[in-house]
């Protein structure tokens, strides 16, 4: 192609949403001529699923729940008056409750004014806000953002450290839909232990979004906690970012959420269109298919020129990964299908592993995110006539045109500012490219099957744990081998059992032999 | 295999360096009976290569130079007196001066202690740095470590934020082995023009990391910087860590820099030996290349299960890509080797993409890092006899239970606790194991011929951009095409300079029209 035809090509292809400071190119992306018309029934059937979904078909058969997030930009797409009331009520009462807060009407015990939101989640309940925090709010929070989402002890203890004698100006927000997430579960019982070893009573300090009626529900209730914000079922964690779960730490952190949840619906409009060409979500989903063979064969990396947007790719490796990560298809085949996610910034990842994107494997498709406007107010010059950002276009354009010149391919996406709406609109053009692409490759999007079986294992290992221990204090000294005489369970199960609780239960030793079968292990009863 | 067997092959083949806490698993890798003695002559070749490069030959022939990693822990092995004392006295004066620093010998021309340091570097002069903060120093650092690592305006103007008026009081790093960097000399003129405009000598505030003699290194001479340390052209920038690089910033954050070393020097004395079974960094590469098949057929995906670990799942995506994916072999031949690498911190992401690499696609294999000290001090209980850190190695051995139940193997890396010496150990490893692989796939790991055409692209696109501006300058108004009437240049690239000047240069503005070929620019005069 001449340099001529790649101009025509880019310019007769950009699709563009003025109302957004939006655009796609994807002429990047060497379709071929037949590819879309070969898919076109697929796409229909596609857009129908969506619009079913969006009517309130039961789009999660495995677990017999509606899927709702597109609801939640546009109320009166509810299906119900019911709903509509539930994510009108989600979206006032977080700014009204937000407003409080940043007032003074909501006061911890002290008196003084919260100044510190700590968020207890984990999955989406933890990088959605976390997303948000980083994208839009921080320096200059109206509450300056700390996240516990892990149950990694050093993790908490470093957190509840930089927080220090703020923690009596903190507020904490669990955020759990069952209150049965152990790491969340952990992590607020940790905080919990924290505040109370400050002499400050948790509850005075907390809120809960949660499923009413959960065990966090009644927890927090008894607790007296500030307030409770009802969590729907008809959100998953993964897409749970423009409902109550983003919207209570975005509003306490002093995002717009109105700004957020309008680029979150107007992307909604242009992409709920059946109409290919102009469907932003359509497309990037058929370069998708097109890029790895509707199988996957390619690893998506996301390099958004912006240090704001590092976590988006984090984001969308959640959301992408978790929705198309599949064993089955609708239909029970087994398909085992994903499409692997990875990628931080550029142009700093530039100098990790475009090394490799260029010149290595050839088993990925870049997607680049631009963000036309470098910065507020002006920019010093860096060499004569060239300013920062500058070079950061020219870096953008340079790896693009170098990956393509080795026969990379690549997605870029455009907007003209990096704001709430901005954020928003990104945000639901992902949402739906992923309930296209499921559609496309026959899988529920919206379940998570294969968590379970590492769930049930570590739960087992908690059970033999406690076993171990009790064995292991009753005995002398023992091998992992004499303690799997005495309780039931793997052999080497019960050995890093062992090891674990050498580590970290001052009351166990070890003497190491040759090997793990040889290791001598003893309690101080 | 039957658990009896499983334990069996766990206890035989568990590799353990006792003097490091340190343990290899591999036991979830089918290596089947007859792959490594299939390999002995390539590891035969490897080690020789490996004892070559350590004995100073050229391991880097394209850019004819040493590679002097290994030495930096352990300075005897170095090829000549010379070297031998540039590697003592970068040890010695980076304490020294951080000694300096935090007794206040060394004071910013206020007079007050400096409390923060801001590193400006990119690629290994970031991550490096950036790695060692995160795992060691934070919170509680000596000094507070900030970082610009990019040539992204707005990413600039928030660390600024960030540090405020503690500017006055920020020693600034400026890493750059030629000072030719564009996005740490962009870093460095916006933080001197932020130093400037706050009253602030930035002269009196910084110090350089750089060859000598480079452009770097004349500017701070002339700028009367605090101190030059020299960096020599025998590192390159992803195994600079255990060098100048890294111990700058390390000492002057009060990392224990002796620590750091001497683990790095223990694990490098384990993996010289040219056993393999005893061999963890060769054990390693065999897995890499049995998993992959030599190919780098399945990523890595690198779960560490401890929060101050997770930015090294980000250095070893750049220490590995950047070192393995390569277009040609040392021979000549075309090849495309490489693995991609991606992963964040257990238990996390098993919200995020568990679910897919347990049912989705098996195109991968986890490394688990397992840090057996939980934290230090008592933990709360979560529920009876169950705390938090329970929870984490539950769940680290449920999901490697769980992948491996679904035909998905994986390595385990563990060590009893994470500090400077466990840090260093890990680098090592991975350090030597990209060097085995290197060898066994026969690629070069110490150049990145691959960056050059985006730098190139990059330059050529901020050539136009200049030419492109004063054009439309001198214009009434115009189309891309118009302007490539009167500019060298590809209409495309020409386009996205427009758009960028549209959005970042006040004066110039843009008339959208039904296609990027049809949108009108002027620019005010």
């Amino acid at each position: 192609m001449t340099p001529d035809e790649h101009w025509s090509r880019y310019s007769d292809s950009l699709l563009r949403y003025d109302d957004l400071g939006f655009s796609l190119d994807l002429s990047k992306i060497d379709f071929g001529p037949d590819f879309k018309s070969g898919l076109s029934e697929a796409c229909e059937s596609a857009f129908k699923d969506c619009a079913e979904l969006e009517n309130g078909s039961i789009a999660n058969p495995d677990e017999n729940r509606m899927v709702g997030h597109y609801w939640l930009r546009d109320s009166k797409l509810a299906p119900s008056e019911d709903i509509r009331g539930e994510i009108e009520e989600a979206i006032s009462s977080s700014k009204t409750f937000a407003n409080k807060v940043h007032s003074g009407e909501i006061l911890p015990p002290s008196g003084d004014q919260f100044e510190n939101v700590l968020v207890i989640g984990i999955g989406g309940s933890a990088l959605g806000p976390q997303l948000a925090a980083d994208a839009l709010a921080t320096p200059g929070a109206k509450l300056n953002p700390y996240f516990l989402d892990n149950t990694d002890p050093d993790g908490i203890d470093r957190v509840l450290a930089e927080i220090g004698d703020g923690l009596a100006k903190t507020v904490s927000v669990v955020i759990s839909k069952s209150g049965g997430t152990p790491e969340t579960r952990n992590g607020m019982l940790e905080a919990m232990h924290a505040y109370e070893k400050a002499g400050l009573d948790f509850g005075k300090h907390a809120i809960a979004v949660t499923g009413p009626g959960s065990r966090l529900d009644k927890f927090a209730e008894a607790g007296g906690w500030i307030h409770r914000f009802p969590m729907p079922d008809w959100i998953g964690g993964r897409t749970s970012i423009t409902g109550i779960v983003g919207l209570v730490p975005a509003a306490l952190m002093g995002i717009d959420v109105d700004a957020f949840l309008d680029g979150a619906a107007a992307m909604d409009a242009h992409t709920r269109l059946p109409e290919v060409e102009k469907n932003a979500a359509m497309l990037l989903a058929l370069a998708w298919h097109h890029c790895g063979s509707g199988r996957g064969e390619k690893d998506m990396v996301v390099l958004p020129y912006k240090d704001r947007l590092v976590l988006f790719s984090k984001y969308l490796q959640q959301l992408v990964m978790e929705s198309l990560g599949k064993e089955h298809d609708l239909d029970g085949n087994v398909v085992n299908q994903g499409i692997a996610v990875y990628g931080n910034k550029g142009s700093t990842d530039q100098h990790a592993y475009i090394q490799q994107l260029r010149d290595g494997l050839n088993n990925f498709f870049a997607t680049f995110i631009e963000v036309r406007k470098m910065r507020d107010g002006d920019s010093p010059e860096v060499e004569e006539g060239v300013n920062s950002g500058d070079f950061l276009q020219g870096f953008l354009r340079g790896t693009r045109s170098a990956l393509y010149g080795n026969s990379r391919e690549s997605v870029t996406i455009s907007v003209d500012v990096l704001d709430a709406r901005s954020l928003g609109s990104l945000i639901a053009l992902f949402e739906r490219a992923v309930t296209f692409y499921a559609s496309l490759v026959n899988v529920n999007a919206y379940h998570q099957p294969g968590v379970e079986a590492g769930k049930k294992a570590a739960a087992d290992f908690l059970g033999l744990l406690k076993n171990v221990r009790s064995t292991l204090l009753d005995s002398d000294t023992a091998t992992a081998e004499e303690i799997s005489g005495k309780v039931d369970g793997d052999t080497e199960d019960i050995y890093h059992a062992l090891n674990h609780l050498e580590a970290n239960d001052p009351r166990v030793s070890a003497q190491r032999g040759a090997s793990p079968a040889e290791d001598r292990f003893s309690a101080a009863s």
